[in-house]
């Protein structure tokens, strides 16, 4: 079995195995209130180069960008996001449950257009009808997003300006967060995002954590009693040091974005393999993510022979896109298979 | 001042306020357990030739459309809407706050297209990924919809059908369903919607009445308890009867239909004093709302003069659609006024 | 029949369907924004003595309890209200539906402690975990309550205090208010009220109106895009002058007092009948809400007789606490014959 | 430093780590579709002895109380439970936040009373108002209880059969079932909690694990797409492994039942260092918590001592009651420290 669908298809890095090893039987005090949860924050801080950054750590994606979104919009306010945007497609409705319209953007290669969105709110305090409509009451981007692309640094201080505009936080989906820093074709840092967002999160669970995502609101103005929002929501951890523990060591000696870079490294060499053999690219992807076009017969064969992929949307009759996945985990050696497997199905060996 | 700004610039029609001014010191029960509200879901029930019918009465459009659809949708379903749906844009993010998705898709002059509405469900099902997704749990349709304008009977069949292959309710907004009966070009009559639709509501707000909507189940299959969620939503009136009689005048010797007659006699002259005019319409309406394009230099002129109209939206830098209503209280003089009006503005006699 | 059960069992008072008539083709503009609404509000704005307030007209009382109370609360806060209170008890979950806790105390003949109050509200803060519980947000009281029972000037400032002591909005919810200002065993006035209170509202439907309540922030300090969320909740009126008209004529020549009289003197006689035939009162009420207690058997005979009354509770076995209202609309003579049907049900000659 | 102040204080059992250990490189699929998921809830069936039992797991204890009510109740019902009960008192208004009341009982040493309930439904039902009421949807029941109390068998079946007569779902809360079924003063198992309730989550936080609770329908019949209300409340765990891997190792060699066995077993020796050096009790536990009343005096060396425990409730101006916990992790040593502690600071000599 190869299984490419996803970035979380395996535990974690040993390393976090490790201290939660050591730690094991240390007594600590609970919900967060630990001394790995603080030296997780501590680490934190200085990489993004914030020490008044207030930072809280959540146990995965949806939950985050729920209670994140929630407790900061105002009851008659909306979040606004693009078509293809997480919060508007894959959770299950998370953020109109808590009574929330999605204000939805067309969506360019997963991007939001700053113009757009400025486009957007003129028109809608423009609009002498609004006081009867939803008001946006914050940005949702994510980076990279759902399709592997990156935002600039210029596209992103230019959506940050037009939120400084019209008063709108800015929020930064990172649910994998390392994999977009480590892309060999970005010129965006997290100290970038820590200046140009409200609030960021940095994705645990999808880059080499078991669970765990890090809520960072960089200028230290988290909403007013956040923790009891979080426990409202159902996402306070007991043993807040199962995240503290996981996160100290992802920010330790730079783990975090070690492991995301070999995930940019092996889908280097996953592109490579498809385009070698004339695979043609959904769309031009710089992380970790590739979507591939490929004919159904030849899903099919991929499927006997036990790889295992994400069906993304129907192309045409026949064909397919698809997602590929490379991780903190993959191993040169699984991509090398991988194109000797798509050279025998090609040549009809197997 | 001529205000066609909508079809509730009056207050209701004066057989109504003649029954209040009747039956006013008599006692009666209250929310809606009353002589009066029994009766006029009697005439309802006999008009649309259901006597299974169940009938409830609500006091205004947005919180309907609120009620029924949360009292009908399971946590995880949304309802499904076109994009210019009243539910997705001018309601406040009313459903949302209840904490269900508006499922947005392409509108075609206001109304949804069976044909999409089949596609959009059966992708729904196909996609592998659907456990993450809102479910679509019910549609919703406006008619006449937004833009005046009408579904036709075998439309309505379409989208019935492809509700009941996909075990959707059909939820049909009437809030100006009188004016929708009424037209000259519709063969869509309220005994087909009964039969074609699994809850629907005959407006009464903006058609005649003070306040009123009547909510219709015409298979008698209501929520179970759905006079609690009424209570639930604050929609429920201690002095019921004041829908109760309003609603048993409007169903007695037709005149909701009569009135709503009116209107569509007035539109029609409307349409003709804009059309000789040589305006342009935004779209055809075969009810009591007209959109117009006009020169923004016109309308200020219209401005001056104290005619009131709906802005609808920019069409171009000079020009801007806007809305004309007529209504049950619309009277030919006032038609014939507003000709006057615009001959002399183009004259520039004024 | 003679109707006792509630005080909201005719229409309206006869001026308001006056004034209803008189504006009727009148054309205005819609939601809240007509000169009838304006004129109320100024009217209301008179007799409270603050220039300042702003005022907003709802259509019932679970839906201004609502509305008012999400409006203004956190998302991690709840109301405290007593146990008996209106929002605890009678109102379908109206309050959670909204997401929001109802933090009961002890009720003392329908009232609150002001130094139960406090009490409560030290422990909460001194609890070392109430970062993990419902924090107060702002606090419920009903004058009259729901047993008819008012509050003295100096009960009200106490709590007036404490809810400032502790940064808690205090909310009076006057349903019945009328019928509190005029009992002959009150020192509170609607200046007070207004002084004492952050927020508070006026009932109509209870008190003469066919619909509507008159919501009263004092110090002009209403939530921000109020409408908007009115709109949300579903309680935003098409045609706002229905309630502007009916709040205009009440506050014209203090009609709304004047009414609110003939309740209190009708009560008064409806007392002396009960006190006289030797009754028992569950507790002693200065309004015009009266709770006997009487034998099962003798409510048998009423019931026969074609009196209708409220059950409130059962007292033992052989009793039930029963309430009997007077209202805008009792006569004398109707006293008189409920004087009469009791004697001669006690005679045994019924 | 010694902390009793909770169950979950350490990180895990060491056998939960070696499992994460052995199995982590190993690919699988994500949201609790992986094999080692799949074999917890096997040995769960196993255990509980009922095959058609469906099993989801979740990450904690108000998430799980949250997400199950939520889904199982109508929109128009609360949850029955006692005043002390979870998720009445201290998680933050969770239940409240999806739109529910918790219909508050009188607590008996943290137990419901099957009669009492009995009692409420009747009266519930026997109110002619209750249209306008919260209608009770289930009942909610921990056990042990939050004073770590248990049901007797009698109990327990008394409550399941008026629970069957009002036709209320029995939900109940086993945050720390193990040191329940172990406690040497029970005659319930864990076949009878499948038998007696229609829900129940057997509690891994509070029981050795990292996190996650295992919510069981004993008799298969989940709510219908209960994955996507999981997902859309945000607990849904990507790397669902996790959960799975720890159930299937505190479920494999009866290793649940074991290390709960050792709770009992030190909360026992516990309880006989207070007795014997004349505490009192707050009320007679025979589980792993513990409630003792202390002179604040002794607290304050307590806590100068470096010995950690949980503030309860005040019991009178020199007295408070505090909670010391036992758990899985506590060892013979631990407690033989406490005992030589109390005796030094009891004699002075600290």
């Amino acid at each position: 079995m190869m299984n490419f669908a996803s970035d979380y298809t395996e535990g974690c890095h040993p390393k976090i195995l490790d201290a939660l090893l050591r730690t094991n039987l240390e007594q600590t005090t609970g919900y967060g209130t630990d001394q790995y949860t603080e030296s997780a924050k501590s680490r934190i801080r200085k990489v993004i180069g914030k020490e008044e950054a207030e930072i809280f750590f959540l146990t995965g994606g949806t939950q985050t960008n729920q209670t994140v979104i929630d407790s900061m919009l105002k009851m008659y306010e909306g979040v606004v996001a693009v078509e293809t945007g997480h919060v508007n497609v894959h959770e299950a409705g998370a953020i109109e449950f808590t009574g929330h319209k999605v204000l939805a953007l067309p969506a360019h290669e997963g991007k939001m257009d700053a113009g757009e969105l400025d486009k957007y709110a003129a028109g809608f305090y423009a609009d002498s009808d609004h006081e009867h409509m939803v008001f946006p009451g914050m940005v949702y981007i994510s980076h990279p997003t759902e399709f592997g692309t990156l935002y600039t640094k210029d596209e992103l201080k230019a959506i940050s300006d037009v939120c400084k505009k019209w008063e709108l936080p800015l929020f930064l989906d990172g649910a994998r967060l390392g994999y977009g820093l480590m892309s060999k074709d970005t010129d965006v840092s997290i100290g970038d995002i820590a200046e140009l967002t409200d609030v960021f999160y940095i994705g645990g669970t999808k880059v080499g954590a078991l669970c765990g995502e890090a809520v960072v609101f960089p200028k230290g103005d988290a909403p007013k009693h956040f923790v009891t929002m979080i426990k409202e929501h159902g996402a306070l951890l007991a043993k807040g040091r199962l995240n503290g523990v996981q996160f100290d060591t992802l920010f330790t000696d730079d783990l975090y974005f070690e492991i995301s870079k070999n995930a940019i490294e092996r889908a280097d060499e996953l592109k490579k393999v498809f385009a070698e053999r004339n695979y043609s690219f959904f769309m031009d992807s710089p992380t970790n993510q590739q979507f591939i076009v490929m004919k159904n017969e030849m899903l099919s064969k991929l499927d006997e022979a036990g790889v295992i992929y994400s069906n993304w949307e129907p192309a045409d009759e026949a064909h397919t896109v698809v997602r590929f996945c490379t991780s903190w985990a993959t191993t040169a050696e699984q991509i090398a298979e991988l194109a000797r497997l798509l050279d025998e199905l090609q040549s009809g060996s197997l």
